[in-house]
């Protein structure tokens, strides 16, 4: 029997549906904040699931659940696959499980095969990626690599908890966090495989890409500002409307960021308002966010700098007035060549035709980032759909994935197999 | 001494700072809502001013203030003066006063000078144009023509204060409203003048104007849907953007009703809702308000169709769903010609050099148009800004526009001495 007979689609399926179980919705979805029994629940499942797989587990003092398989080499860097279980409200079954669910299925196919690897293995389930309690996600992952700071921990949710009483509630002593920071060197590679969360893969009818890099993203807050007046009085004109002038705009960074298909330029308006707001009047301003990513970051930059001076150019020729203020310009991370390189080996050897292809979105990867080497593999999900509960991938799709993630395990943890 | 020299622009303009006193708010604008208290002392000032002008004052069953000088034949109709003294939330010190004032100065006219006139003339302060309160406008006017339902005596305000109530707390009995009812015959003419609340008199540097109608109104409230998304992971090329999709369909409605200027066609996107309305989430759907006004009804209707159709055209090349509900659909209507060839040779006497223009915004003229002859008069005033503290119309122009209002009161009144 071949290695990669030992994953096992049924398993996978079963488990992503059992977890799907803790904190079902209504309608089938999936309502599992972090740090909540629910979350607790999840746990203490997949904690299950990781020592059949032959793993010892822990809970760190962020509230990663970790498994660990010990190498044969004490002395070498962990390799580390993970992802995460917590939900946002409301969310689907796919997202994050699935690498979690994915990277224990690596495991346990190495453990039946009794293979013996140099490199330490630990799969972890990072606390709280998604955010919505706390009002901020990639907790338990920048936690990790020694990035919250005490005021991440007074952080509160909605009933007034805060972060730092959660995690107690949670049975862990926030005190001892230092203990659980990794630093550079700990980890020779991190490997995460996620949903799409997009049909680029379902368009072009491919079961998993190799990502390349995370998106670099940018947020602007802009605010058009005219002239209000009465609907029925202002001759057309006369006007100096603002939001006809936001309208061009918005169709501007539709033609900016879509100007070359080729390119993985996006950008996107998700929320508008028009000041006063009346049927009847025309607004004195409109406000609205923007939000541009790019896996280039000249790129991006250059793509913001288009959007913006469209933007002056729209509000000149309308004389319109507008402030563009940059909330958030965070750069785009690249995953490392050898990752990139073992995963097109592995496709090439399994035939899985998996395209290369960029995050928009960010992931728990992007963090651990900072202080490792790191890949992830996408898996096709239905129609794109994602933090909801129609979110479904194909499980034939996600053992490809599994597939994948075992191989450049392999190909890093024993290069003489492979 | 001539009977035009007896308008006073100085009493105008202490009349309507003194009226602006009552309500006043700290920004210097006036919070007056019909049927308080404000509206009382308001309505008792005024009711002073109309007897000094030698006018008998009553106040009718639906709380419009009526001042009344008799005719020299009792079995004429009246013709009828009118306006309200009512505010918006924080509007300002001329919308409907203006007309009041200026009313009262035509009567004090003709009064000072002991002109014997045939018909009887009546000034109505009419009570609710603004309508705020109880969530519906133009309750005197409709009340006097017979078209309030015992539904809009029930309205209540946000106080849970109904119409009904309010009306008997300003010592009316609304049981005798039948009483208070004019027919097709008991009005000779209705003539109302009023600020423009617009830009265009300004723009063409003229004091004042003569109405040639009001325009019909048309509102649509629009739902545009696409498909949500991941601002991060959904390329551009396989978005179905609903706001993108609302962004071309607001430009398409400057563009369809500005396409002529010399038409008077306006079409206004006061209101507009992306859902779910995050900062990362393409959004689902987009919801906006569509009003539309021109003066010809045919027009109007043509360009309510053209919006349409570009509303399903744009809908159908970007692959959106799209529903349009039509929420209002008020025909136009027009001033009498009468009425305006009078104003017309006034204009010439007096040298005002108004030009012909449309009411976009509705007036009790419009209610009053249904069962009489009526004609509008506009003042210029400052930007064109109304309903707001900044409202400003110069006493030069108000006064010209009391000469061409009493210059037309005689025209019918008198037409042996103009």
């Amino acid at each position: 029997m071949k290695l990669i007979d030992l994953i096992h689609m049924n398993r996978i399926s079963q488990r992503l549906s059992e977890l799907g179980e803790i904190g079902k919705t209504a309608d089938q979805g999936v309502y599992r904040l972090a740090l909540t029994k629910e979350d607790w629940h999840a746990q203490e499942l997949v904690a299950q699931w990781m020592r059949e797989a032959g793993m010892m587990v822990k809970r760190d003092h962020f509230g990663n659940l970790i498994g660990r398989r010990e190498g044969t080499n004490p002395s070498l860097p962990v390799i580390m696959l993970g992802s995460h279980i917590d939900s946002v409200p409301n969310g689907g079954k796919y997202d994050g499980t699935t690498g979690v669910i994915g990277a224990i299925e690596v495991v346990q196919a190495i453990h039946d095969a009794g293979l013996e690897i140099s490199y330490p293995i630990e799969v972890v389930a990072f606390c709280d990626e998604e955010g919505p309690r706390f009002s901020g996600g990639f907790f338990g992952s920048k936690g990790m690599i020694g990035k919250i700071t005490a005021a991440d921990l007074q952080q509160k949710d909605e009933k007034g908890i805060t972060r730092y009483e959660a995690i107690q509630d949670f049975g862990i002593d926030p005190e001892g966090m230092a203990a659980s920071v990794r630093q550079r060197g700990d980890i020779k590679l991190y490997l995460e495989m996620h949903i799409e969360q997009g049909p680029s893969l379902q368009s072009i009818d491919r079961p998993v890409g190799i990502v390349t890099g995370i998106a670099g993203l940018t947020w602007l807050a802009v605010k058009v500002m005219g002239e209000a007046g009465h609907a029925g009085t202002v001759p057309m004109h006369l006007r100096r409307d603002p939001l006809v002038g936001a309208a061009e705009i918005i169709q501007g960074i539709e033609r900016i960021c879509g100007a070359n298909p080729s390119h993985p330029t996006v950008g996107t308006v998700g929320r508008i308002k028009a000041n006063p707001g009346g049927n009847n009047v025309i607004p004195a301003s409109v406000e609205f966010s923007v939000d541009i990513r790019d896996i280039d970051l000249e790129r991006r930059n250059q793509m913001v700098s288009n959007v913006k001076e469209n933007m002056y150019e729209v509000a000149k020729k309308r004389n319109l007035e507008i402030e563009i203020e940059e909330l958030i310009g965070i750069p785009p991370i690249s995953c490392s060549n050898q990752v990139i390189e073992a995963m097109e080996k592995a496709n090439t050897k399994l035939q899985l035709g998996a395209p290369r292809m960029v995050s928009g979105a960010g992931h728990d990867a992007m963090v651990m980032g900072e202080i490792t080497d790191f890949g992830m593999i996408f898996v096709r999900c239905k129609d794109g759909i994602s933090h909801n509960p129609k979110e479904w991938a194909n499980p034939v799709d996600i053992r490809k994935g599994v597939q994948l993630l075992l191989e450049t395990v392999l190909y890093f943890g024993m290069p003489t197999n492979t």
